[in-house]
This record gives structure tokens, sequence and C-alpha cells, in this order.
């Protein structure tokens, strides 16, 4: 009982084409029963006095919950998987285990999709056309870097934390599938490209790709 | 046995003046038995082959533990949290209110310490004098609007979580230190000054600056 009035009133604030969809799949993953509200970027809806009531920092995800809002792509993974922990969405029970999936999560946020960013938002750091030009010219290769690095390094296979899926597997799948768009071939990652593909014929990302395409 | 067995070895490599400050405090929050590596990143040291089998990023921190390495402050906060539950470091028992310390840690992370970086890492991100030096212009303004919305819409007061101190201070705490370096006023946000104040009188704190001073 308490358990069911926590998730009463569960609502994801989402934007097609941005970071939320790791949360999104993370909830259908879950099982979890919620609300899907969806925002325009592109018409500024994460700007508007509406949303910045429920987050004052205008950006997607944000995930409303009967305590208060959370924020931030590995705070709401970290959060879905410890609040349904029977979907087995991370290795909760050993803390340098999910310190590993913490720090992918990190790295994903904090550096893949910061190289991403500078693509279409320079404005967040410069302001003259000549530096979102430079800053645009670097991004394939800043992304080339990381998405190497996690290949090479970090991915244990045939999912990022070994033989478990987890919530690191959700968000690679959606900065990874970011890469066409950046005029980067995501089939050079030999073992991260195969991932996408098992990650997209899962169930519950099939039904979130079929929402997005209807 | 087993914890004392688990703690063998446990060495931080650290940078003065990078964000690894905030994993050692945590350390001696924590009373953890350490070994500390100081890196001189002015000399490239980050860079090196040693470094780099340790941590293939080439950044500090990193955390070498008999199970492996840690990297991504955000991650080695919670595993010291949840490595020495005793000290009380994260809100560690209630998911929502883990999730709001994951949250600002994440944020600290992924737009704070990348708000900074742009001052003197911009070629991670662009090419040309002109763009470095339209990046670097802009961080004081993007500093201020972070730390003007981490004092008006998330520290809790008095500490970043309410009224326990946790792993968010230590690195609201080290990042707030930078500010003055910035170019920005760190006394104009009232509350959070007060925070640097108080954060640096704790005795794990004031063991660690005068490690530095020394």
């Amino acid at each position: 009982m308490a358990t069911a009035r926590g998730l009463m009133g569960l609502k994801l604030f989402h934007a097609w084409g941005s970071c939320s969809l790791a949360s999104l799949i993370a909830l259908e993953d879950a099982g979890a029963d919620y609300e899907l509200v969806v925002m325009d970027t592109q018409a500024g809806d994460q700007r508007k006095p509406e949303y910045l009531a429920v987050n004052p920092k205008g950006r997607a995800p944000a995930l409303v919950t009967d305590r208060g809002v959370l924020t931030e792509t590995p705070a709401i993974l970290a959060w879905i998987a410890q609040t349904w922990p029977g979907a087995n969405l991370a290795p909760l029970a050993d803390p340098y285990a999910f310190a590993q999936c913490q720090a992918f999560n990190s790295y994903l946020c904090s550096t893949v999709h910061v190289a991403h960013a500078h693509k279409h938002r320079g404005s967040r750091w410069a302001t003259t056309a000549a530096a979102f030009a430079d800053m645009t010219a670097k991004v394939a290769e800043n992304e080339v870097a990381c998405f190497r690095l996690i290949e090479d390094e970090m991915f244990q296979g045939p999912w990022v934390l070994g033989e478990t899926y987890s919530i690191c597997d959700a968000y690679l799948f959606t900065l990874f599938g970011w890469l066409e768009g950046d005029g980067v071939d995501p089939r050079q990652f030999h073992r991260l490209w195969d991932h996408s593909q098992r990650v997209a014929a899962r169930p519950p990302v099939r039904k979130v790709l079929a929402r997005q395409a209807a």
C-alpha cells in the first residue's frame, strides 16, 4: 500500500531526441505506471513558466514523484532501479558494482552528452557564430574518442556491466543513437552497434520507439 | 576482516586544484585509511602511460580499490558513503533522498564543472584562439547562473541536503572554491559563502587544506 501510494502521480517530462529517452526506457523496463508528458523543445516548452515551476533548470527530463521532483538522468535512473528492485536494473547489493554503474552514467552525462551538446548548444558556452562553427566542427572527433573509450575500456559485454542488462544500457543506447545525426558512423563501433541492435529489440524499448514513431 | 581486507591498498590519485579534492575530503570524512598520490597536472602527469594504465580517461580522480579502479567524482563519493555507512555521508536508506543527493552531484559534474572547464580547457571542444577567448569570456556569467540556481533552488541549508552534512557538501565546497579564481565574487552567494566557511572549519577539511598548504 505504501508502495502503491508512493507511485501515484508519477509523471515523466520528456522530449523526443533528448536524453530523457533513457529514463523513459528505464520506466518501461521497471514496469512502472506513469504519465508521459511530451515537451516540444523546438517550441521552447522547457523554458515556459509552467515547466520552470517543475524544473527550474529548464531541461528534460524531470520526474515528478509524490515526494517531489527528480532531475538529472543518472539520479533518475538509479532511483528507478532502487524503487523497482525486482526489475534488477542495477547491482544494488554491491557498492563497488553500483559505483561502476554510476561511474559509467556519470561519464555519459558529464563528457559524452556534453560533447554532443557542442553541436547545437554552443550558445551555452560562447557568443560568436565563429565559435559555434568551431565547436560544431569538433563534435564528431570528440564523439568518436568517447565511444572508442567506451567500447575499448568500459563496455564489458554483452551488456555494459557484463552479463546483466542495467540502466547503463538504456542510457548508452540513448546517446549512441545520436551519432548518426552528428555525422559519425555508429557501425565503426562493432560491439556498441551490436549492443544498440539488441537494446532496440527488447520489448520495453520497442514499445517506447513505437510510441515515438506514432 | 572482510572489510579490512577490502580496504587494503586504497589509493587516491589526486591533483590539487582539481575536483578530486571532493573525494579526498570524503575519504577524510569517512575516516578511511588510504594512500594519497598527488599528480602534477601542469607537468601532464595525468597523461603519462603509468597513469593511463590506471585511468584511461587521463583525468583526476581515480580511486584504486582491491576490486578495481573507480573514476568519476559522483560515483566515488557514493561508494565512499556506502562503504563507510557509519560516517553517515549520504541518505542511503531512502531512495528518494539518495536520488536528490545524486542529482545534486550530477548537476555539479555535468553542468557546473563543465562551465568552469571552458575557461582553460577550451581545446576540448574547439580549435581556434578566438573560440577559446570567447568561451573564457562567458565563464563567469555561466558560473553565476549555476550558483544562483544552487543557492535559490537546490541548497536546503544549513547543509546541501538539509540538516545533515553529506558528500554533496564536500563536492559543492570544492567547486565553489573555484569562483574567485574565475573572477566571480563568491560572497554574492550569501548562503553558499557561509556554507563554504563552515565546511572549511570542519576538522577533516582543515586536515586536507593543511596538507595542500604544506
